[in-house]
């Protein structure tokens, strides 16, 4: 058993929407990602999903409203909601959801990653 | 649907070891706790936890090593992991862990928290 340092695995890597794997219990993965630029419209119909902001702004739009999250602060987008984050500037985010999870959810393109990297 | 700050959600208590509900997903609670001395030896038989340390530092004592966790890093006690939280000053920290686990584990005593409140 080993604590995680967060700052340590966000320093293994630099690619942009790619979710590393830095956890996992009770079915959950713990994952951290770094964002810059628009992602893809999407949803989850079976999972909610939670964006805690380690280092930037993430703006997440939904589709009556868009949220801003600064560090220290999280939001769930609960299953079935479509939304869109938005980094203007590169942000990093841990992200906490079920290991089924794809992250483009419905929405499969060039920026779905099948096969996540554990650090 | 609102994003959380938790500097607020901190700011609305200041009891300790009295674990209030921030956000739930997938029939996970995120909690937030501010702990002060040290906890009881306990175990969750079948809850893994993690412990997400906002400010502060916390020691968790495990049966043959002490980890200490300081803002930034986490740790994941697997479900049947003897663990004792110990913070030598006050240490305030998110936990990510099934709505049923109970604070104190196997080891009810006057420390635990049946029903907690949400904020």
């Amino acid at each position: 058993m080993e604590k995680v340092i967060i700052a340590d695995k966000l320093g293994l890597f630099s690619e942009y929407w790619s979710p590393k794997i830095v956890g996992e219990l009770n079915g959950q993965h713990i994952k951290l990602v770094k964002l810059k630029g628009e992602f893809v419209w999407h949803k989850h119909d079976d999972e909610d999903e939670m964006f805690l902001v380690i280092e930037g702004v993430l703006k997440m739009e939904l589709r009556d409203k868009t949220i801003e999250i600064h560090k220290n602060e999280f939001l769930i987008v609960p299953k079935g909601t479509e939304h869109r984050p938005v980094a203007d500037k590169e942000v990093s985010v841990m992200l906490f959801e079920p290991a089924s999870t794809l992250n483009t959810g419905n929405t499969e393109n060039e920026l779905t990653q099948h096969k996540l990297e554990t650090l």
